[in-house]
């Protein structure tokens, strides 16, 4: 391969390195900023371009290359990408994303330090309603008289806990125990660092509508302004084929194949054979997955074959 | 949750129980038989119930949640089972199936001891070619004859290397040594333990019909004779959801709305923006991201919009 | 091998079966309970000796080889055993145990549900004092009476919290953004499964004299109740070698090499040499390593070769 | 924190980047090279200082800070450095490297490509000797001689192998199928990517004394020549704490304390009572914890207290 004659430099992103250490502001009083990276687009290509040897080197254009591996999950070159982030997040917002168990992480300890003081606050115009056909949803605001008392009565609480974690402290009780009963609101810091394959993976699951408008703030942030800086063809390809894609289940493809055949009783026919067109009271009864298909459909502009269930 | 009145049993699965320890012979020489096992369909769902909690408890039957959590990558769930299973596979198919990390692994040692005397044989007419329009996979097959002789060649090769190997171990070279010029063929063992979450994803990749023959061979007894006995209602969503699903990208979902619409020259026109239909000397040029849209309608049965490029 | 004749039985313990399902209690209103597992230490051993093949099969008992695998950290056999428990858990205690990533885990939603009523409470003489040594630790009480006033406030501060969280409930806000004030001290749930070698990783960190009270409860049930019943030849190997051990750096071998030749002025000169005996004022100034060897040496009831520190 | 207003840079190493690019030599035709990295040991000691927060920031110096992490095994903070290296290396070698899960890696692929030319040779004065009291190792040497005739064997065999392999490439066999008869010490390349927390554990591992030969070349200049140029710091406590670190037990620490306390008498009793010291025929049986205590007192230069058993 003569690989060892070639040039070899740290891979280097100016769009990048100008927004180095800056924080962008998300929430009322939380951040995320780059710390450090390694890697590149072109790591990428050169990872990849290793697996394949001598055999394809220039049959594919580095564009070329990234959108195949990200269509195809090729994953692992990917992997050749770190990102290390700067984030300060509300310990509510932090126990999700620690789920994800792929990262390296340093976290601000409140057993060796005073908690940071401060506590995300809600508007009077941010109290969300329960969303009535999502069990972990929400969706509409509270009115704005009634959020102006839950706002105020937010402030009491978070100032009383504060006081009383003070008090605590200043009467000399561990900081591990003076702790206990701060709000979840808390904000905390971190260090986050994590291969691209796997803020990917992080990505596709946070700025999904479904997530939580907390850290679906955050993953924002770090997608449109921090991955399409540092990876601008790897975000591209990202949007296309995994954010912006379909799939389509065996049930579905039948129905979207009558459809494409202009057949829409065919259409009919196999929602119905797959069961989910049952009535009840001369209505179609709620199906979560015949629900999910017309969304998909709305999505691609088309019209639901049946008489729309809602 | 009054879990703590709830009866808890191991999870046992009948179908399972009884092939237990039984090989399932792969290639020449090569098996697959389950040792252990942890979990079943009970035990996912029972895992994403804690996460629903009171609240949803009654809403979903079984069924419908495993293929719910399934189609939706819910898949924490499905790392609540775990299997074990004793295989025995070549050294050339093995260097595949390593690279999947999540499994805990322990190989029979040629450090320690003898190495297995057996190497995977081909017989004269599974020589296979390389195919032409990919340059991993193969197509096709040698004819007899000169297939004859090539089995006849690596039986040669591996008798050689083999009687090599011998006059090292009996001149008292050490074993890890001695085993530097064993062929790749050479068969090892292994215990191999994995969580579900992470077979179905060796699944997917190694039952693709891009995966080699050898390791598919594998994957197939593997999901159709175990992961099917032992969680049948996964298995099933996994197919309908993961296996026989179709996802199209922005692009290729513009196509489909022009075809659901029944607007052929749409269509074309889209793949056509696309950069997808340039032509040479008369004819459409090789574009792989269209001809990967063929197959996926070929899969559907329809019919391709613009002149078949093939 | 002749594995395929071998007897195959899922491996079941019978000390560990009886306590199935059966909460162990902590603190105050947590607990710990073993919902399924696989393996066991037999199964540690079939694992080993796939590795070591023929070649050693009859050389060491069971119990020797498990002893020698965890001594020299040859950990990949004890990955063979998984253990699920189900946990109840404050959240402030569960933010420890979530930073180990090797785990599966399903925890209760209070996105889907609502919170568990239960907040871990104090007792008036459980008020522990900030360590003046150790900034992470905490050592003796807080009077009882001052312990009193400090129990009420905590009873105060997390009925208003309850209460603040239950109005939010009834007047429609989503849980997701309701739970947002809840103090750390409120319990969850999760269905939490590691694999042996991971289990002892988290035990060795978690039952440590630094480890905080609330985790370290925990990890000693799972050790001593749990682990003891499940793996018994294995937990016994862990207390000799991992739990008992004392592990001596470069330095310290030279002043232990000299005490053991009976040669006091030799170990002090070693110590000096090193940096660890400067004066200030007369006294020996506070040098970290010295007294993490002076503890050591406490451990095994030697004198300090120096005038002590302390 | 203020942590906004620190100034930031990407971690650069001047020592490492003067070798970034350059081959180091191992074995007759492998090599490893520095493709890239991220941060340092400064690295490590921010992210170390994000948890302890302001509360300890001027305490320690970096030097004290990173001993002191890497001895009480803090490993978190180790993980925010990544490097990346392009290595060359037998197959035989590289199956026992890939079992570090930890890392990340894209390999020179025998499916798209021809297979490197390259075959591991060995010398007719490296031909090793089975260990007889090590079952995995090997020791001294072959005569000149008979080292001779098995180094002409190994290069007959490795040519006929490799010729073999051409034949069936020109006959247009697949290359993932004419490759399965490659000898074990065909060379293969990869770039492989790791943090240093995993990189230390894979060095611990592979350059102890029981590790290969082969693997340990490619250990030793991975820490001498590269880990020590990146991070000079933590290479200096590695080898202070983990390299040249001793553990004992339980029975080994009371029979350090009886020599502490110049009792040998007691110290026989102590390995006696633990079943150390059985004789047959007069002589010290074998017993492989009591030879492994005994190369420890060896290590520190101090005598057997029995008659020793070799």
């Amino acid at each position: 391969m003569n690989q060892q004659a070639e040039n070899v430099d740290r891979h280097s992103v100016e769009a990048l390195n100008q927004i180095l250490g800056r924080p962008f502001h998300v929430l009322d009083n939380g951040f995320v900023r780059v710390v450090d990276y390694m890697g590149s687009d072109a790591a990428i290509v050169q990872a990849a371009r290793v697996s394949y040897g001598k055999g394809t080197k220039k049959v594919r254009e580095d564009r070329e290359l990234i959108r195949y591996l990200l269509r195809h999950s090729h994953s692992s070159p990917f992997e050749m990408c770190d990102i290390k982030l700067h984030i300060r997040v509300p310990m509510d917002c932090w126990r999700q994303w620690i789920r994800h168990r792929t990262a390296s992480v340093n976290e601000y300890s409140t057993r060796y330090s005073i908690a940071i003081a401060e506590a995300q606050t809600t508007r009077f115009d941010a109290w969300r309603l329960q969303s009535q056909d999502n069990r972990q949803g929400s969706e509409d605001f509270l009115d704005a008289e009634t959020g102006q008392t839950f706002t105020q009565q937010e402030a009491d609480l978070q100032n009383l806990a504060r006081s009383v974690y003070n008090q605590r402290i200043e009467t000399g009780i561990a900081r591990e125990q003076a702790r206990k009963d701060l709000p979840l609101s808390t904000y905390t810091e971190a260090y986050w660092k994590i291969n691209l394959r796997n803020l990917l993976h992080f990505l596709e699951l946070r700025m999904d509508a479904h997530a939580q408008i907390e850290i679906r703030s955050y993953a924002e942030i770090i997608g449109r302004d921090i991955v399409a800086r540092w990876c601008p063809l790897t975000w591209e390809a990202f949007q296309d084929y995994q954010m912006g894609s379909l799939t389509f289940s065996r049930t579905e493809q039948e129905i979207l194949k009558a459809l494409c055949q202009n057949d829409q009783s065919g259409a009919v026919k196999a929602a119905d054979d797959a069961g989910w067109l049952k009535q009840k009271d001369g209505a179609l009864r709620f199906h979560l997955e015949r629900s999910e298909f017309e969304a998909k459909l709305k999505k691609m502009d088309l019209p639901v074959p049946w008489t729309d269930s809602k």
